[in-house]
């Protein structure tokens, strides 16, 4: 019963009534997560993936069991006993081919005996950290959604997955304040940790020539002197799915950019959750 | 006593006495290691590059003890006590500022009280399971050090250690073997698992224009049919260390490209050694 008072329980519940949306800036100090759900003959190659491409695809949990959308692995990660991965993100993308088909509150009629979920660590995780260091991201002062561009770094490919490419999420930031973000940032090596690019050079460097265009997202204001600074952004997984296209057989579901799940992880949890064997 | 007998402690005491150079082919079974070796005031950045980048650069082991060289965490990677980081490899490389200043058989006369090593998963010990599947790779039938090449896949940037990019080896097949090999490799995740691109327009893509011209071991035949497959390599961290130049106080030691320490860990150690929380 206890956990029915926690933030992030309160978060879930939330968004399975769909009364909230955007969920940057909710439930500070709690983790939050990208989704990718797909068919159990594909969890072993995009579970290979995640554990190749750790710094766009952290992983924090999954639904290990075909077809069970209530018990996710490890424990620590939801511990309310009413959760539902069909229900709990605000919003979901389904894909078929690799290709986007539609968007739907939840996942209850599409939902199938074989699929497998994966929860994946998002940048929002971070932001509080750093809010409180003085450097609170621009999107959340706005009401926005996190800028989100397609860059070249490639996703190093497992088993079907091949051929994909990193999504980066944007925040702008004064130049003289990028070694302190990295600093604050560094920690969260679970929620994609420090920036992979900075700077006009690091934007060209990415490929991403116009600011102003996200793929995704919405475009972000530059105050004088700011430059962008770039992190892996969990929306790459549908990038990889994209790519794998009609290698997949069956439905592909994730959640729809900016509109992630709570978790009941905290920041204190981030060394339990740092991957690796030393 | 009884690892005295271990055919992996046998290769380390003749690469200690030199008596072996090229590891390839070697105590088959057993993984084989890259190496580097830091000031430990930037051990913590560089154990987080590995971690962001588990596919170029997978952790094997530490000497985690500043100054310690004997002593590796996880104690299953390394049996003997009497092994010395700064001995048992058959040939190392000092850096300076970046710099590759000389190659040494052993690191008696430079190592310093503040010196912490890393062993990092190496190619060359998937190549039995290759050679078990009938696709014994080129190099080893040749008798020649496997080629390796810069790429442009960028090193995911992590404290001081940014701007680097991967170094892969390569070995040659023909595009029907292709799938096979990756099936074969893919297991191997501790050791840079599946390959990172293939063909010769994945040679393309990697910015690798001179097949005939590695940056590090030997060129490699290409018999008729036959295409280039790439690995990433454990030279990386070389390449990680020069670009980040005179930001790294005090001398780096690496192993010589091809030059590795067979550890104790044998293919059936895959699964503990599995990166990731689940």
């Amino acid at each position: 019963m206890g956990s029915i008072h926690l933030p992030s329980h309160e978060a879930r519940l939330a968004c399975r009534k769909n009364q909230l949306t955007n969920t940057a800036g909710v439930a500070p100090g709690y983790l939050q997560a990208n989704l990718l759900i797909l068919p159990a003959q594909h969890a072993a190659d995009f579970h290979d993936l995640c554990l190749r491409n750790p710094v766009s695809c952290p992983l924090l949990g999954k639904t290990p069991t075909p077809g069970d959308a209530r018990f996710v692995q490890p424990s620590g990660c939801i511990q309310s006993p009413d959760f539902d991965i069909r229900t709990d993100f605000p919003q979901y993308r389904i894909y078929q081919n690799g290709k986007y088909l539609e968007s739907r509150r939840n996942l209850l009629d599409v939902w199938t005996s074989s699929h497998v979920g994966f929860l994946i660590g998002c940048s929002f995780s971070f932001e509080d950290a750093l809010t409180a260091a003085g450097l609170q991201p621009r999107h959340q002062r706005t009401g926005t959604i996190v800028a989100m561009y397609r860059s070249n770094i490639p996703l190093l490919p497992a088993g079907i997955f091949t051929g994909g490419h990193c999504i980066v999420s944007m925040r702008p930031y004064r130049s003289d304040q990028v070694d302190r973000v990295r600093e604050v940032t560094r920690p969260y090596l679970s929620t994609h940790g420090e920036p992979v690019a900075w700077g006009w050079e690091g934007a060209k460097q990415l490929g991403i020539m116009e600011i102003n265009k996200p793929d995704f997202g919405e475009p972000q204001v530059f105050e004088e002197g700011e430059v962008p600074v770039f992190w892996a952004c969990g929306v790459t997984p549908q990038m990889a799915v994209e790519a794998a296209g009609d290698r997949i057989k069956g439905l592909v579901f994730a959640h729809e950019p900016g509109h992630m799940l709570v978790t009941d992880w905290t920041s204190d949890d981030l060394d339990k959750l740092r991957p690796g064997i030393i």
